[in-house]
């Protein structure tokens, strides 16, 4: 980012929604229910609600949803996202640093030369 | 963001991401297992691996985790924002899209007037 | 079972395993941290872990485990029953009692001529 | 049980249970559905179907659901059960019998004078 752009904030949409999330529920006062406890398990909640798009679905068929499958798919998604958001704001965690230093664990612990078309080794992640 | 600048992409870290899981995917040969279905399940299983730090944990103690147990806590996070990204790649969903989609629709759903201090209200997003 | 025995809680093996884990967690004094909340919490966690066996085989794989993986899906099954009985317990609800009732509602809910080779309906279930 | 006895399989409810989903099953033609892949999904489903309804509450709350609370989550846990037994059923596993020997490996990993009020230690396991 250039030194002269002051709202930095504005450039990273995790951010920006961590504080669109943060208002939402101080205007509800429901900030007393989001204890990380409680937004875990909402999270596991919305990523069931993904999964049981998927639970009678064969691997191939899963690799081509059908247009309103895709965009109720896309909405467990969008809530799955908001929770995780939501959680590392109430725990102050950068999200985005989180996956890169995790991105490059991963690629020590599976080095292509091992890893390849393996999935053993992808079970152990 | 600048006009200038050309790599649209590296001013969304989301997109940055998507893009080095799927290098990360093709050097391995992981393609073939990263099915929507089989990402789904990865994704549902990291949620959980999340929320067993919380299991027994109360409330007000989640809201405070001692230094290591939130680094733990952080790299779980890590682990489900990137099967989720994986997965809104492989389903060409616009994550970021989707969630603010998603907040209008909550604003909508739970208006500030009613849903004041209920979480009943919540319970049914 | 004989007439002749008294104790009929041992013709039910999940009123025996409930009156263990009772005793279990009673020596330990882990009553405390087995409110409801938590032991639903912990059973979504044995879940996830036993799903995570099978979130890169394929469907015809998953049918034929290898010894080992077998061993330890059934170990994690184990788990899952634990927290569940340990859950009826705790609430007062008769496990056996309420599968039977929901067995019955889904005997209406997919009636056989309309449910015959459809995963669509058994997706509502 | 008693050589006399014919009907063995009523002595024991997880295997009339089994019996019963089993029948249900063939008369739909759901066989083709139920690897257990996709029954490991399903149940981990149905466990977060349950875990919804403790999202919210406090855990001195969750000792105490309301009536109607209570019916809902027993439905719930029946379909936990039941998706357990069919899964049981496919592989061939005897739940009450891992149970049984998960019960006594627990008793030699948590020793009651170790884990006496300790979450630390459950949290292991």
């Amino acid at each position: 980012m250039t030194e002269t752009r002051s709202e930095a904030a504005s450039d990273d949409p995790l951010r920006e929604l961590a504080e669109a999330l943060r208002r939402f529920a101080d205007e509800r006062d429901w900030e007393q229910f989001h204890a990380p406890k409680n937004l875990a398990m909402a999270l596991s909640v919305e990523t069931a609600e993904l999964l049981e798009h998927f639970q009678w679905l064969g691997e191939a068929e899963s690799r081509r949803l059908a247009p309103e499958t895709l965009a109720k798919v896309g909405e467990e998604m969008a809530d799955v996202l908001l929770y995780l958001v939501r959680l590392s704001d109430q725990l102050g965690i950068d999200l985005v640093q989180a996956a890169k230093r995790k991105m490059a664990l991963n690629a020590q612990k599976y080095p292509v030369e091992r890893a390849r078309g393996s999935s053993r080794k992808y079970t152990d992640l």
